[in-house]
């Protein structure tokens, strides 16, 4: 069933998925489309990000942000259209980053909305290497990573919107950069259009030995946001005074309990303690979102310019939506993963892009 | 024996310990004096300082620095007396900051040796609060944990060199300071006469809840410097954006093994994350050598207003260093413990000075 304009289609969580979500996690329904009262508009979801922290969302441990409440409809951001409105600086028509959730219209007292320039090329790198992946990216790298020239910088997610600008950053700054990426086609695409120096399999069974050998003088910055098996064969050639920016473990975020041991938790702080790590999670807006005026102009200049390479995978449909989800966590997406929620039409190939 | 003009008596590492050191660690020598060549000078050590990062260097794990070599003689801070000098700027009977180690006599060629001031009072505090330890204390306090007022700082080894002073620099700041340490006479000793807010009993079978009651509005800087069980207690309730300054992990120095499952290293990363944490390692002249003489003078007006206590444990005779240095690790000291290696001579008490 396509987008209409007489009703709102919408995926409610259903229950709080143990270990990996389910097709019974989130549940399709069918309602009115909400009227926008006075100080309010109306907003249509064109498209809807996928994000690896969505899957936190879903669960009730204790995190940054509140959980979804169960029946309650999936978040996530997205650029919409405004269909009408009662709010001053929003007329029908406009298109704006906003945070519909995962359906298809939604109201909206303007807060955390923003206007988007319809002259744009892509709408939807507003939801990528424009908007929160790339100033993730961005200013991981800068403002914790802080590499300087021809210091080793590693990321795994390699050709996932994260992974893929924090390498080419730091390739601009003058860095040698390690990929890790899941197959042989990404680690390619990492090297061949992204410009790494070096991208490994992290499902190689030589996959530790590998990182070994290509971070020959150590790594100095590893932009961490997969965790597991990669920390595990990071951490021990790290160098001294590295720095371990934390944005994502989305490794984890489906396991169910803690690991087997022995307990390592002693080993990490004694790494941290004699090689002088610098250790910081970070949640973009909150820690630099006085910084995105900055991050704006400098990814614009480099998009302008033809030195930045973004690649997305548009996905038609709102139903699709939770198995692109699934796979998203499993690592399937090749690119920025994207929900086309707006009615069917031709989605130009966005293989690779700039 | 006590100290004399005629011999050098030298403890050198026997075995590398397997946990705990033992008696059999250290091995005692009587040696000739050396004779200083040209450029050198003789140095003859009065007080010899014990520090828990001895048991690092007793281990040839890799670490920040070298470990002492099987048979050459145990390293350490020491305040000494110039005997003979064949070196500018340096003559006999100047008092010097140098690194001796554990035995009575030393040559030099004046690297990494400091003058000090003959008239200061207490010459042995050059080992502690007006050095590495103070040092230690104030710079990643300042610099790393960076506390605003009103914010909640924890520390253990409440009444160690380093903690007492971290705790102590904490109040002048304006921070709600929570102290940690082993015993009723440690905790009272830090509340009443250092001024923590509070200081609990680690050996407490309630400490864990007792900490979470303590910090009400959680902790937003914990001073890393003995892990373990402290650690433990101090990670759920750290709050977000909270920073972990490192520069000790006195409760696994002895561990011979990682402790049995299950692996938390990825719920600590996780908390890295969700937290927003800071942790950082350093190693304080290598990180922060460059803002010594600002420390030095913030401490010295703080010592010579009387608003700084500082508490040392000073132990008569090098042969008594090993027992000492084992005891240290095992949290017997109650203040800065340092050797007094001259010859026997009516010993202050120094139970409470400042």
């Amino acid at each position: 069933m396509p987008q209409t304009q007489t009703q709102n289609r919408r995926f409610v969580l259903a229950e709080r998925p143990k270990g990996e979500p389910t097709s019974e996690t989130l549940r399709l329904e069918t309602a009115a489309i909400p009227e926008p009262g006075p100080g309010q508009m109306l907003l249509r979801t064109e498209y809807l990000s996928l994000d690896p922290y969505m899957r936190g969302r879903m669960s009730d441990a204790p995190s940054y942000a509140a959980p979804v409440a169960v029946d309650a409809v999936m978040e996530g951001g997205t650029v919409a259209q405004v269909v009408a409105s009662h709010l001053a600086g929003f007329k029908p028509g406009d298109w704006v980053l906003s945070f519909n959730g995962w359906q298809d219209y939604a109201v909206s007292d303007g807060a955390g909305v923003t206007l988007l320039d319809a002259g744009m090329p892509h709408l939807s790198w507003a939801l990528g290497i424009l908007g929160m992946p790339g100033f993730t990216a961005w200013a991981g790298l800068t403002q914790i990573g802080a590499p300087k020239p021809g210091e080793t910088v590693c990321v795994a997610a390699a050709t996932g919107p994260v992974g893929a600008t924090v390498g080419q950053i730091a390739k601009l700054m003058g860095c040698h950069v390690i990929g890790i990426a899941g197959g042989a086609d990404k680690c390619a695409h990492a090297v061949n259009a992204l410009g790494f120096d070096v991208c490994l399999d992290h499902k190689s069974a030589s996959f530790a030995k590998d990182l070994q050998a290509a971070a020959s003088k150590g790594i100095d910055v590893y932009f961490e946001n997969v965790g597991g098996v990669v920390f595990d064969a990071v951490l021990p050639i790290l160098n001294t005074g590295a720095r371990v920016p934390v944005c994502g473990l989305i490794s984890q975020y489906n396991a169910t309990g803690a690991p087997d041991g022995p307990d390592r938790m002693s080993m990490l702080m004694g790494q941290i303690l004699r090689k002088r790590l610098t250790m910081r999670g970070f949640i973009i807006f909150q820690d630099f979102g006085h910084l995105y005026p900055e991050f704006a102009k400098a990814m614009g200049d480099w998009l302008d310019s033809g030195v930045m390479q973004y690649r997305e995978e548009v996905i038609q449909g709102l139903e699709a939506a939770p198995e692109a989800f699934i796979g998203l966590l499993r690592g399937d997406n090749f690119g920025k993963r994207v929900i086309h929620v707006g009615a069917e039409k031709m989605i130009e190939n966005k293989g690779m892009q700039k």
